[in-house]
């Protein structure tokens, strides 16, 4: 086993690995920028060292400082948390070269499942139902209508080389298609200066649904029950819960033994998440394997009892799974929300600052509050503005609703603007309560009425 | 169900009370000494009203006051918490004739085992074994030395008056009785006015064992796995854990069944607990039920993952109980430290004052902390001292205790003298950690061995 483990990230995930590793009885050496000089992982790790300047590039995206303190400290191993550093392939080849373990996949996967379009490609060889469209781009405007025609309207037409919500269009029909075409490829030369395109279904009214597996070195692979993400704003997850109401065992399985048998196909090993969008049918179609521990790992250590940083570290020391998949049992209904430093008011725009105060209320079963924060703190600009995630669990999904909306209402963050309120609000909403939130609900429809509400007060 | 229920209590448990009532959508009413004006469960409450000056019998030993305001403010019961009123089977009396339901026994229930005579006869007679004994007092020496041989030495000469370690004897043969019965009989016409005593076998080396149990109206009796509550001082509980690692699971069923027929012969309604010494020989002894809510329901919590308050809240309510015993199973292993503010090198002397800081490590899985307390506080010298509950656990009892560690080690409490570094020592102890320790280890060997260490530095 490893003697001293390198965490390279920042935060709450920073005390939670460095947690897990002291359970482990292994030692841990923390970097932190100048902006993170006095945060709670600094002090918690065994060791820890300023690797430079608040911006991610000159300290917790440095790699040749990170790798030059792990080698100087003698550390066996390094653990990327999530962000950052932990899904580049190039670090994961850096740190092999010097010596040290990654805890995570290999350099390839890492690589293949970055790079959207291979990751469709393979997953699709390996019988994962991906988003009907093209196979790469599309050149002339009959090509389109066809396939269109085909896999069914509404389509999505986007820029090749797009991103961030640019060079994308939604049709209806083959008369939209045909106007949408021709505009679309000439906002993708105007923008990215190339005019590829390609054509991919829109799946509408779709829930957020992922799943996430470990594998070790001697061909175990495990899933976890799934997790519903649909709670989201600017794509990015507000709440999530695990296992989902709408799942039946018997689906759970089938969606297990796919993600397993793609994981074998590409030799895959620590753990990872396949994010899929779910129609009203309960079809799934993937959308992309993330190469890491989530955020939300959280919610899936209170389902089942298995701690994912400990398993994540005993699988890249090249032990084998201390658990079946016999072991992995859906005990209790679970849902986290993320308290952040924002405004849901303005878009949901980050509100760095100084937090005054923080009151968690801890304590009574089936809480867990996962923080990096002190009492009195900082939520720094330069990087995520989450203040703490709330867990709660319960042997059915309304108990632990109830009890993350006594926890909502409990809390208690002075100094700065937060999402408290609105998630108050979320997690009693008719919608939500019903379990019928898609990645569009929150949105479309809860956000507007809580603006609409509170206009009126 | 009840609309609003009156916690008659403070600190810890009315904060956990409350949390449950809410949960349930249940109004809470606190009520409150002038001492702790700005405690938290004050706060919590949605409503709170000062009954009187800090000490007990001005304030939360004051039945007519705490009736007084649960009836005009429209409560329907009350929860007693631990401690205080939980077991006065007067007010259990006060507030039936006043229409409010006491979340508890009947009050002959609570009377009948408030009375350890009473309790002992009537355990024995429903086939639970007791600690071999004279039945009530013993008048002249002879029978003294006929009922020593037979139960077997050593015994212990006890004072039927006494009370609070004076009037009791230990003596290991014939010639030592002989000598010690009409000394004790003296001391005790010295300290007490009375000469009647009462003989008793000595269980040496004993673990305390104890079993929690709820009851319905509806005939049903469920028991709760074990905890051994062995690390005390001052027969006080320091740590305590669950299930047993030295208790088979048939073991448990057998004592199960004892403990389920003892309530049913007594028509019992709402949780206690039996508590039991247990010789090496695993032969257990009643010593005494308690019939209320224990500090330690905590662990059984998060070993089961029945939540106790809410049990007991829906039983009083004349429900039936929304589990059986085939639902309650031993999911994890579970241990508890009390952080107090006391003085271990002082014979544990209550260390009442200001807490400056409190910084509790809370987060990660299997992670529970319990506390009245707000980070700046006081340990107000009227009331326990306890600061907070530490709980942890998981798979297995190494799991749970290596978490306790790294727990112990990262918690902060500044501003007075606590039992923490003492902790630290005893949960690493290698008497604890072989799961060895009785009732006696902490204060003939542990805390000599901590003291001895402490002044070699």
């Amino acid at each position: 086993m490893f003697k001293k483990v390198l965490v390279a990230n920042r935060g709450e995930i920073a005390v939670q690995v460095i947690r897990n590793l002291h359970e482990m009885a292994i030692e841990a050496v923390a970097v932190y920028s100048t902006a993170d000089r006095d945060a709670y992982f600094v002090e918690l790790a065994d060791e820890a060292v300023c690797i430079g300047a608040p911006l991610p590039e000159q300290s917790y995206l440095d790699m040749k400082s990170i790798v030059t303190v792990a080698c100087l400290l003698g550390c066996d191993a390094v653990h990327p948390g999530y962000g950052f550093l932990s899904e580049n392939a190039e670090f994961v080849v850096l740190c092999q070269e010097v010596g040290l373990t990654f805890i995570g996949p290999q350099s390839e996967t890492v690589a293949l499942m970055g790079d959207k379009a291979s990751a469709r490609e393979v997953m699709q060889a390996a019988g994962v139902p991906v988003i009907p469209g093209s196979d790469g781009t599309i050149s002339d405007l009959n090509a389109a209508l066809t396939l269109a025609e085909k896999i069914g309207y509404p389509v999505m037409l986007k820029s090749a080389a797009g991103g961030g919500g640019k060079g994308m269009r939604r049709v209806d029909d083959k008369a939209a298609l045909t106007v949408a075409f021709e505009d679309v490829k000439r906002e993708s030369q105007l923008s990215f200066g190339e005019t590829g395109i390609y054509l991919e279904k829109v799946i509408e009214h779709a829930k957020h649904i992922e799943m996430q597996v470990i594998a070790d070195d001697f061909g175990h692979v495990v899933y976890f029950p799934e997790r519903d993400c649909s709670p989201q704003r600017h794509h990015q997850k507000l709440v999530e819960e695990s296992p989902s109401s709408l799942i039946s065992a018997e689906r759970r399985a089938e969606l297990g033994a796919i993600v397993v048998k793609a994981c074998q196909s590409v030799n895959y090993r620590n753990t990872g998440t396949f994010e899929f969008l779910m129609d009203p049918d309960q079809r799934f179609y993937f959308m992309e394997m993330n190469t890491r521990l989530q955020v939300e790992h959280t919610v899936s250590e209170e389902v089942t009892g298995v701690e994912m940083i400990k398993a994540q570290v005993l699988v890249a020391a090249h032990q084998p799974l201390p658990f079946d998949q016999a072991d992995v049992q859906v005990t209790q209904f679970a849902v986290e929300c993320r308290i952040n430093a924002e405004n849901p008011a303005a878009q949901f725009m980050p509100a760095a600052g100084d937090v005054t105060g923080l009151f968690l209320p801890v304590g009574t079963h089936g809480v867990r509050i996962d923080t990096g924060l002190r009492e009195v703190d900082t939520i720094s600009p330069y990087y995520d503005s989450m203040i703490a995630k709330l867990v709660t669990s319960g042997s059915n999904r309304a108990a632990a609703l109830k009890k993350m909306q006594r926890l909502l209402t409990e809390l208690k963050v002075t100094g700065l603007t937060t999402n408290q309120a609105f998630l108050v609000d979320l997690v009693a909403s008719p919608e939500f309560v019903a379990d019928e939130v898609t990645i569009e609900s929150v949105e479309q429809t809860i956000l507007p009425r809580w603006l609409d509400d509170a206009s009126k007060v």
